[in-house]
């Protein structure tokens, strides 16, 4: 952290650990009778409680949202180009507050925890939980923080979708929800990639059936390369072509945004940047990362459909919503592409709730959402604005 | 084969092994000093040889391009939607000849062969072929046969760059290029869903560095996600919605067109029929097909460009390209989309070069190029018949 990182960030934080011996039935039957959860939380409740404001995370995030973890820490929290001082999450106004998923492997009970039963990791054992487990969890927590009500729920991709589950489930808890680069639920496109990542992990020797941890070892070979293939889906093609057109090859670059110059190596190791950069990706989030949290992960996406007790009608499902409504998209996400946000915008006009929606220009694909993109950045801000120019007039 | 199909079907063909015993020198600067290559034709040449098209394969395919192999076969060739009597490509009309690759797996020289020096497979030490190196044997074969010229040569996606190829280096021995579904080069994405691909072939327990065969084994599972990768950027999202969308989900769909019922298996087995899918077509392919020759595939796509001998510019290696061009594109296709087809369209016409371009509008993606779509076929026969046309109006 250098002083031009210091300057808008919310600095060091420590993430807590709260114990919920409470026990939790979850969508599937099972129960878990006591779990864990890891929380950050970053700037101040008020005296009302009433700025308090919930970031949930998508696939591979996790508590860690802003600030950083030690004085020698390279790297921020995973939103930290829109949480701090004076953006678009304001810490200065709001309290916010991160937790790690149930099912996460960042210190949440999940399957790399050790089951109180067996004495041993969960591992494959580890119930498959949904994003209404999730926001049933989430609810827990705001108990536990003494919150009634979330100025805002906020999230991005499988965030966005906890936060549309927090509008139906709860509605009477959150003022606001802002729903990032998100889907009513998942295309068959997206749920075949989720199966080929899945696939890549059990099929690798080392998964022996998600008891890797008994067995001493992790699947690496699959989860780098189910993280590949997640990675080729954040980002758009025209990112891409930015990222490796140029300059990037392994031969440098002859003819300006050609991919390879006149130097090929005629056999299966790397020829272009891009191959490097996703072995790359995928090598470090394999050794950072739990497969079978993965596996979880995958499948609480491909379940996510919130219209399911509605006849299939997400306009219903939103009857009771009465939160104001805040959607952003992002034009070259072909993840959840706009497309996906306006549906949801559309079943919200029907359900006839309050909602603003926004399609952004923008080059990076669904990751667009992480990125300080100005357009973006003004928007949320202004919206994150309104949100506390609404607390205040209410307390006056 | 029933009397429906063997009304409009070449009917039973047998292939024919070509040995040439002439070195070829690849791009890559190593010498096949002999090789095969698997041949079949249907319909007659003419007595002025001027009636025959060169079907050149995609990454998959091989000489089998239409007609049965016997009776009892219950798959015709890959094309048999357009190449029989009567159909786009006309066997009453044209002599049509379809090769297997160099590289292939399908009875012309490859990884499966028997290395001449070694007495063993080649496995990985078949040298990687490029489209030109392709294109150099299809010439080889063409003097075989007595075809000065083609009246076209004809190809889908890898197909089609080897039509282009042609065009460049051999202008004068064809009158017509018909370019379906490709792209002038591949953009960063389709090179990382290569890689992608290629890492789960390699990574496999089973690869041994490629002597797999010498191993008594086969990179089953690699290819087996190598393919399933493959085959979710043949559809279109659309062509998935509409096979998996409605009626096909494991447990019945009780909501229309939703993928999911209120019952989900909560493990991590097949839940929607899209998984189940994707797997048989894996599990499928990966039996039928040799992992080294789907290396040197994906190569072979990598390394196409054509315009890196001119400075990276297209429309200069198109300078002598003296044939006709017909190209036509897949509103749906997201592998080659239409703006793909376009570029070269526009590097043609800057070429001043004749072009016709026909983009049509089709749900099922990339796989377009091989199904029986009207507008396609009617399109696609009516330039064949053109040329046709044109070959008799010369003859008188």
């Amino acid at each position: 952290m250098n002083a031009s990182q210091q300057e808008q960030s919310v600095g060091i934080v420590k993430p807590e650990r709260y114990h919920f011996d409470d026990a939790l039935t979850l969508r599937s039957g099972k129960v878990l009778a006591s779990f864990d959860l890891m929380v950050e939380t970053y700037g101040e409740l008020n005296a009302e409680r009433s700025n308090a404001v919930l970031i949930c995370h998508a696939l591979s995030g996790d508590h860690h949202a802003a600030g950083y973890h030690s004085e020698n820490d390279s790297k921020p929290g995973w939103w930290d180009s829109c949480i701090g001082p004076g953006k678009a999450i304001d810490t200065n106004k709001f309290f916010v507050v991160c937790l790690n998923n149930l099912g996460g492997c960042a210190g949440s009970t999940g399957p790399t925890s050790i089951n109180p039963e067996t004495g041993k990791h969960y591992g494959p054992d580890f119930p498959i939980v949904t994003v209404r487990d999730w926001v049933k969890s989430q609810v827990m927590l705001a108990d536990r923080l003494g919150i009634e009500k979330w100025a805002a729920v906020v999230g991005g991709s499988l965030g966005g979708m906890q936060v549309l589950r927090w509008t139906i489930s709860y509605p009477e808890r959150l003022d606001h929800a802002v729903v990032i680069a998100a889907a009513p639920k998942l295309s068959a496109q997206n749920i075949a990639f989720n199966e080929v990542a899945r696939h890549s992990i059990t099929s690798d020797p080392n998964f022996h059936g998600g008891y890797y941890l008994e067995h001493g070892t992790t699947p690496k070979q699959g989860l780098k390369l189910a993280r590949m293939v997640g990675h080729i889906t954040y980002l758009s093609d025209s990112a891409m072509r930015a990222k490796f057109g140029k300059d990037l090859s392994h031969f440098g670059a002859n003819f300006g945004r050609d991919l390879r110059s006149g130097t090929l190596s005629f056999g299966y190791n790397v020829d272009f940047e891009v191959e490097s950069y996703l072995r790359y990706q995928g090598e470090r989030f394999s050794e950072n990362f739990d497969a079978n949290t993965y596996l979880l992960m995958t499948k609480a996406l491909d379940y996510f459909d919130p219209s399911v007790d509605y006849g299939g009608d997400l306009s219903k499902a939103f009857a009771n919503s009465d939160c104001k409504f805040m959607l952003m998209s992002f034009s070259t996400d072909w993840r959840f592409p706009p497309e996906r946000s306006r549906e949801i915008v559309e079943h919200l006009l029907q359900a006839k709730r309050q909602v603003t929606y926004l399609e952004i220009e923008a080059d990076a694909g669904h990751d667009a959402f992480l990125l300080p993109i100005p357009r973006y950045i003004r928007a949320f801000s202004a919206y994150m604005n309104r949100i506390h120019r609404e607390l205040t007039a209410n307390a006056s």
